[in-house]
């Protein structure tokens, strides 16, 4: 019979010994009764998202956890950007995160244009109307200074370099195209950021912002171009009746749409440590109603450990675990829980170190794992998962993969 | 932070259970507890340097210990000696092994010539001057009779048999091409081998060993015909300032050279079991004052081992155990050691079993494993590493692999 899937992602799970804390991980660290239960009843291993020794993006270690080989449809961040803002893709158009920025005497001072916090639909009017030798331009605002362009039609590139100078104190780089195909993007980019930092430069809003003593918003940068390649559907390849995504995160969004799953936007859910977790889980198990798979991701935990806090990364994986009651004990239901990545607070960044990974329903082949670590995990029943292996052990373990051959 | 390295390949490590060291293998049976601490505080695994059930080279092992997939890199043995030997290389340059035999009436009567002990200064002027239809010839002796062969120039081919009958009492076997690229190669080899042997006929040399009744060096066998391939410089790769390799043995001298590494010639280095393994410690810890990482070759276990000497085997791992010490402890320095291959004693050639694997930094992710041997390393945190996995796991714990993706 089929089983449904709830996966749950803890981004940042995986860490290293921290001397502070005896030499614990923090998730070895933190009291978590819920998960220790659930490592004890189910199957355990470890997780290495794209191979050992790569440190994973959260692009491309969601891509994978979704069974997209990365190293195959992975082009970039800007297509992520652009799904988690709802807008549109056909393969072949390029999309790209922009920053507003502030250059004066040609030398870019501020690569956030002092963090707008002001409501930025005024300044987001200078993508109106733009259209270059037939190639459409969409632009979305995301949060302060940040938003993301795509360009629709046919002959583009994303094989072209970034305008951002990435260090302030020097002027915006010369966008170059990395191969010959990728002239005409090129060329339409450069028309593109002329024209809206020509309306840039003649807003209202930045004249107010000038007149405050504020950073004006008068140039555009532009970074990770990606093109829209085709995904194959998510819930056509697991043979499922509905995919959800609970996230707070556009990044995680973005990834989810890109498989084709439905978005829930959950109030509270903010993608940040202050996010309703609670709200969530609830939000999870209406979804399980009627979906066949709901992808739960939490964040949390990766913030704090970019941050170095050990502290609130404990906390925050004892408040997952406090939450996690109503996701256990379910029948028919195939709960799977692990990382898309390690960040240890020492290194404030991604490692390539595996995360622990768990999988309960009932009468699964369970281990003598008895709780949920880095180290536990080690002697678990699944072994050493990689790239899209876990989403298809997961898929297998709920009878929703196909058998090869007779 | 980024760590420097140092890379402990101990030659023909692993070992099967001996009936005669109680069933256990040499590195179970040696008193090693400098390898037990340091897996004691580090993560263990198991290390399959091709793949499981293939039994390594020397020469392919080393290139995945290094991070080049043998099935792209590898082309045959000849290239390795050359490089060793310090030999120039382009790409396109095809290297053979070489052997001075004697042939008897147009039979091999000995494939070493009586393994010629004589300075043979005199023997390899025959290669003088060498040059047919635009391809340069280079000739370096190695040890004894053997010796290495290049030819430089474009047009060339290593897709071509050997004319070393392999048995003696057989007449040289004749070189043939395998794919129709390969005939201007089989020409210009057999006019080479006509011209040598034609001036080794008439040297003093061949002279004064049949007048002392010495087996007179008058013919080539040439074998391990391979080309030249462009190896992405491992410096580079990893972002490494300076790589050194320590090793007695030509061949690891020219794995390193071909990857871009600088050979250090320690005095007392022989590739032997009577090699000063405490020299060849000390220079790595010199190497390692400028040099982001060291390659430490230890070669006499494999020899043992090739003999069947469990006895030797067992007393060779005591004697490296004994000269580790200075290599633990740096702070910032990830340690890693670990075998090419195994060498059973009783198979006296090398096995597909994988060899155990340490690593160890202040605050790794230690597991419980706490011997280092074939059996203990089981259950370590590495879980199983598969060819180049091993070199990027390290190079992952160094903070020296780049991120993929976002």
């Amino acid at each position: 019979m089929k089983k449904k899937v709830i996966l749950v992602i803890i981004d940042g799970l995986g860490d290293l010994p921290i001397p502070e804390l005896d030499h614990k991980t923090p998730l070895e660290s933190a009291n978590t009764p819920m998960l220790d239960m659930l490592a004890s009843k189910g199957i355990c291993g470890m997780n290495t998202t794209i191979a050992p020794g790569i440190p994973p993006g959260s692009d491309t270690a969601h891509l994978s956890l979704f069974g997209y080989d990365p190293k195959k449809y992975y082009t970039g961040r800007g297509i992520f950007e652009a799904a988690g803002l709802g807008i549109p893709l056909k393969p072949g158009d390029i999309a790209f995160r922009t920053n507003y920025a502030t250059v004066k005497n040609g030398i870019v001072v501020d690569r956030r244009a002092g963090r707008i916090n002001d409501d930025d639909n005024e300044l987001a009017k200078v993508f109106t109307d733009l259209e270059f030798d037939g190639i459409i331009i969409t632009y979305k605002p995301s949060v302060e200074h940040r938003g993301c362009l795509v360009l629709h039609g046919n002959g583009l590139s994303d094989k072209i370099t970034s305008n951002d100078p990435k260090i302030e104190g020097n002027p915006p780089a010369t966008i170059q195209a990395l191969d010959n195909d990728a002239d005409k993007t090129v060329q339409i980019l450069s028309k593109l950021i002329n024209e809206v930092e020509t309306r840039l430069g003649i807003l209202d809003f930045n004249k107010r912002r000038v007149a405050e003593d504020k950073l004006p918003a008068n140039a555009l940068l532009v970074r990770g171009a990606s093109s829209a390649v085709n995904f194959p559907n998510f819930q056509k390849k697991y043979g499922l009746k509905g995919a959800s995504c609970i996230a707070g995160g556009a990044l995680y969004k973005g990834a989810a749409t890109l498989a084709g799953m439905s978005v829930i936007n959950v109030q509270g859910a903010t993608g940040r440590v202050d996010s309703d977790l609670k709200a969530k889980v609830t939000a999870s198990i209406q979804s399980l109603e009627n979906d066949d798979f709901v992808f739960l991701h939490f964040k949390g935990a990766d913030n704090e450990a970019h941050d170095g806090n050990f502290i609130g990364k404990t906390q925050f994986l004892e408040r997952i675990d406090s939450v996690l009651e109503p996701l256990t004990g379910m029948e028919n239901v195939v709960l799977a829980i692990t990382g898309d990545h390690s960040t240890p607070c020492s290194l404030r960044d991604h490692s390539a170190d595996p995360t622990p990974i768990l999988i309960y329903f009932p009468n699964c082949r369970n281990d003598k794992v008895d709780t949920f670590s880095e180290r536990s995990a080690i002697s678990g029943g699944l072994g050493h998962l990689r790239g899209t292996d876990t989403i298809n052990t997961i898929m297998g373990m709920a009878n929703r993969t196909k058998k090869f051959g007779a």
